[in-house]
């Protein structure tokens, strides 16, 4: 289907897919009263003398802010803050949809680290977490650790982490199809941008040894020199075979392949010169490094892409709005490895034996109390790395 | 009644009381396609093309922020960004409430004023306009200053200019009861602060031309030195007859009075020394300069508050929200003088002869179509001064 169309006519129609509305009564002189002056005084006096009660006083508790600075906006590249708003607003309705949080979108007029860093330094009491969204790489790692250090509110990088967790828990599932195990087999990942990194971090954590790191240049060795810190890390982290040469070269023998890269550039004979049984992760968007019936064709066992029309899609709503929503409701002071991991082994664990005997990996995003499950796991993850500064009800 | 206790309970039950939502349906995966990915990447494409496009694609056209740094909130002073946050809230469920405008409170952590702007200037395309609220004086000024320099979006301090237009509406009306004109009688206003000094600048452009300000010191005089430009240039303005001394001084013989400064200052032997028939406007939240019975024993023919609960309630709520609602209607580069003058007027004429033989001078804030019809005056100032971009359809 053709949605470039559509999707105009749709953004005309509904002049922005998000309100601000009022969720309290305002028909009497009382009512304003107590909402606003002179009663609202009272909160404010309470908040001031203990400042926690900004959770409970006001809607902070619920609300995040979804941050860009438009520079690298879906497959679109650095578009502007003004042109990445309509993809601000769609995460925001996702954020409300499925994960019940209010999310507000920030698209911020700069691309200088500091100038990023400083708006929302200085914004943070007015939000209970920091979505940040579409933000170029390497900038985007400086700006969420910098971030990390001067907010006490979580500071979640979506195209890295979310990204991560989505294509762990489908790995996890695809490792029990085919029965093989993390410390067994060798993944190579095509792209070393936000997503690729941290793709490559996270598996790392959750117990895989051998990953191959690929840019446009190709392996990711020790030998090689970078100019952003976040690869070098990665270069001495990595590739403990030291392979050197193209994705080419590094697919053959490989047991996994995640793509999160460019389209068409991964042939049947690549995914022919892989180990037996091969995991294919084809995540570029809209066109995958290889189209999902070629991967087949050749031998690929597992296959998912980042495309709804394909089955296995690798989508970041399964995982961001039950991590936001587990963060809020404990009132983390950070997203940390812990709770992303247990954010993908919870999204793994939603996929049913008869499921993962068709071939599917990660559930579909409607699925019902995907959010919640992950929030539960999310939350219990935070108590126990001694980030959550509340226990919530169940 | 006491509103403190009620207000604190209703602001636990409530947790908030602003609620982000989607306007947009999303139940199945094309829903998906369209709002977001791969769909929406079209409408981001547009508006790179024509940035114009952020106004009817997303919900620019109908969105402020609500921007405060928490110095000067309500009557309790600086009491910091989050404990602003609920008469932000507050203040944004009036905006939704009266002018149906979408307004997001940012409660900015920094009393430095390159800060301030500079946040605000980089969010700037996010939002179609700024509403800035409870900023202490003068830093208030120069923040509103610098910023109309670097915004392209209407920028609007409510505690001033708000409170100019509806003291200004209520003082058309007064005069047109007491018969007199702008140009005959002598007006001596209390607090130069925010309020104070718009009020002063806004009653001189539309007509009134013996202002005498006082400050904590007295009488803002020619001879005083002020530490800040805002007062320098009014002491320069106003003042014709070189009036010295206290406020009791300068009151001696005065038509009008207006409050805007501290509670109890005015006593009915100083209201007993003005001219006859005095109007009496003490407006000093939530205890007035004197108190609306005092001041009518001691003779004032007209008296109005800032408070609910006595008639002729000089409530801001009668002006932004419609102030607003024009500006963005007509996608206004500024809210000017015009603008204000234009609002002042529309709101003094939905006071009707019967209501102004009963003394009453501004309407109270839930008689109907308040807001269209200050809109639609906005809308025609905005137009025949230059500053409208676009002529909405009526």
């Amino acid at each position: 289907m053709d949605y470039s169309k559509l999707a105009l006519e749709y953004h005309k129609k509904w002049r922005g897919k998000i309100e601000m509305v009022s969720r309290v009564p305002l028909t009497t002189k009382d009512d304003l009263s107590i909402a606003y002056t002179p009663g609202v005084a009272e909160p404010c006096l309470q908040i001031k003398d203990n400042p926690d009660l900004s959770y409970t006083l006001t809607r902070r508790w619920n609300t995040i802010a979804v941050v860009t600075d438009g520079t690298a906006v879906l497959g679109l590249g650095d578009i502007g803050p003004l042109a990445g708003m309509p993809v601000m607003e769609g995460k925001c309705v996702l954020f409300k949809q499925f994960g019940d949080i209010d999310a507000i979108p920030l698209c911020i007029d700069s691309k200088n680290t500091d100038d990023i860093v400083n708006t929302i330094r200085l914004l943070q009491g007015s939000f209970g977490g920091i979505n940040l969204e579409d933000i170029a790489a390497p900038r985007c790692f400086e700006i969420e650790a910098k971030l990390k250090g001067v907010c006490d509110i979580p500071i979640f990088h979506d195209d890295q982490h979310g990204t991560a967790v989505v294509a762990l828990a489908a790995l996890q599932n695809a490792l029990k199809i085919t029965d093989k195990r993390p410390c067994d087999v060798s993944i190579v990942i095509s792209g070393a941008g936000a997503a690729g990194t941290s793709i490559a971090k996270l598996i790392l954590k959750s117990g895989f040894s051998d990953v191959t790191l690929c840019d446009i240049e190709g392996a990711l060795t020790k030998e090689r020199t970078y100019t952003n810190n976040e690869l070098q890390a990665l270069a001495d982290e990595t590739n403990p075979q030291n392979k050197k040469g193209t994705l080419a070269d590094v697919l053959v023998g490989a047991d996994i392949f995640i793509g999160v890269s460019a389209p068409n550039i991964v042939t049947e004979e690549m995914i022919q010169s892989m180990a037996k049984s091969p995991i294919v992760f084809a995540m570029a968007n809209p066109t995958p490094e290889i189209h999902p019936d070629l991967a087949r064709r050749a031998g690929a066992r597992i296959v998912a892409t980042g495309r709804s029309d394909f089955p296995n899609q690798i989508n970041n709503v399964l995982a961001f709005p039950g991590i936001f929503r587990g963060a809020l409701d404990c009132r983390a002071a950070d997203i940390n490895d812990e709770m992303k991991l247990a954010a993908a082994h919870a999204l793994a664990a939603l996929v049913t034996d008869q499921q993962r005997t068709d071939g599917i990996v990660i559930p579909s995003p409607f699925y019902p109390d995907i959010c919640q499950e992950v929030a539960k796991a999310v939350v219990r993850a935070a108590i126990a790395s001694g980030v959550a500064r509340i226990i919530p009800e169940q």
